[in-house]
């Protein structure tokens, strides 16, 4: 099958094998798979220790499976799998799983490939109002709702969003639709413009805010986010980078802010937001899988490959 | 009146005037006041703007009041003296105010001196059960029951506290009176003796906690508490040091770890404890103002000046 294979460097393959089911397994024809930053992240090396088929956004066609009901179904999938033995499963941190492989990202072939095998616990069935193009979506979208699981949002607060990317843009429509006091800080105008409907945009501020949410990639983004967060409020951090922060912790006791680490979330309201249309996204740019240096150097807002 | 007075360095007085109370106050003759890290930070130069009497936590009787029924009582007193007006005042934040006074740190004589004048809501009558040598832990011990106030601590966790000093040791007989499995993390085999009776005392650990508290004062606390805390799990600071810390913050976001800052707590419980002889310490080391010198180079657990 074609395949984009990385192994300290990205080749593009038709000549991989296609993968086998085991027990609770399903094969999925891949439909769309997009490009993440964790991807491009990769190939800088980030994940050194990971050899194998890149890719964990994925929209697919269950083709074989144990389970029969599976058949036919359009399906995404959880990207971490785990032990299930573990301190982390057995406490209800699945995600957090200390034998977890992660799909396209440390010890299992992802989704730059014409076929994946998935668990079935890990799929969730895309409902039929809901495109390839849109169900693509849902992983990212997962991770913004994350925040929601981890902290209460009240209406009646100001939330402030450091950058303008991807990422931020799910959180900017989470939080929008609550209905609390949005601004979102970036710093390119153009792609500002894209959040003016969710809430106030700027490139700096002065005021003060209860949450802050800190997706801009950079370690800059904490910077602000000490700077401009309520004492007592709460910073929550998505932004991952390969460089230590140098940072004032003092200033966070006697401020006693709080600062929350977050990651992946929950498909299943990912997949009911978009099922209801309540979350909006420009057109993916889909490439073939050969044209993959197209596809990773794209300027759009999302790219990805369709196959 | 005798004070110990500070502008860039600290002199003792015998002929400072004895302040008058205004509307809502009343003037307290100290029985106690004891010397507390924060003092010493300031003589290293932590807050060059304070000029006035140092000291914060003390145990005195009031003399004077404009609220009758106060006069004769032993009172302790919370430290920060708020507007009232402000955001943070009317948010339930009134620790927090950004105008805030703060008994001998800043814009408010405090404690080292014969008399001291309070406003009346921030004073907390002590019950006749306590001696003025247990009620002066007061304030330190409320410091220590904020971090009950901010993360629900349940029973059925692990929870290892970095640090064997004295705000260590308020929050190790907090924490053990829930009955968590508790771990001490310290460095002085001497000091780490004191904590035997309310948990395993170590110098070192592999093992993971879901809850660490960070009580070092040093930057390699919060490196520590990095290292030792579970995926999904609660560091919670209370050291404040002058040095700025070298994080890796994106290990905070995968393992989705929540930092908390910690800072003054709740008077009242603490007084409950007392009274009710939950709580234990070691003799307090007292000195006449004078001999201020001796008192600020005391190796006691607790040192400070009786009156």
């Amino acid at each position: 099958m074609k395949a984009l294979y990385y192994d300290g460097c990205l080749k593009y393959t038709e000549e991989y094998p296609v993968p086998t089911i085991g027990a609770g397994e399903s094969l999925i024809k891949i439909i769309i798979s997009a490009i993440c930053n964790t991807d491009k992240e990769i190939l800088k090396g980030y994940r050194p220790d990971f050899k194998g088929i890149l890719g964990h956004e994925f929209v697919g066609q269950v083709v074989e499976s144990k389970e029969d009901c599976l058949i036919g179904k359009r399906v995404v999938g959880e990207i971490n799998e785990n032990c299930g033995t573990c301190l982390y499963c057995r406490t209800c941190r699945p995600t957090h799983c200390e034998n977890r492989k992660v799909v396209g990202i440390s010890g299992k072939d992802g989704s730059f490939a014409e076929y994946l095998v998935m668990r079935n616990s890990l799929l969730h069935q895309v409902p039929d109002e809901i495109s390839p193009e849109i169900a693509i979506f849902t992983e990212p979208l997962a991770a913004a709702l994350e925040i929601m699981d981890q902290v209460h949002i009240k209406p009646s607060i100001n939330v402030a969003i450091i950058g303008d990317g991807r990422l931020a843009f799910m959180i900017a429509q989470v939080i929008h639709l609550i209905g609390a006091d949005l601004t979102i800080i970036g710093r390119h105008e153009d792609k500002l413009d894209l959040f003016k409907s969710f809430g106030k945009v700027t490139k700096e501020t002065s005021d003060a805010f209860e949450v802050v949410i800190d997706a801009s990639g950079s370690p800059s983004g904490l910077l602000t986010a000490q700077r401009i967060v309520r004492k007592r409020g709460t910073i929550i951090i998505k932004s991952t980078y390969a460089e230590k922060v140098k940072i004032d912790m003092s200033d966070f006791v006697v401020n006693e802010v709080t600062i929350k680490g977050s990651r992946c979330g929950p498909f299943k309201p990912a997949l009911e937001l978009l099922k209801k249309g309540l979350i909006e996204f420009p057109p993916i740019d889909l490439y073939q899988l050969k044209d993959y240096e197209k596809a990773f150097s794209s300027k759009a807002f999302k790219a990805g490959f369709i196959f």
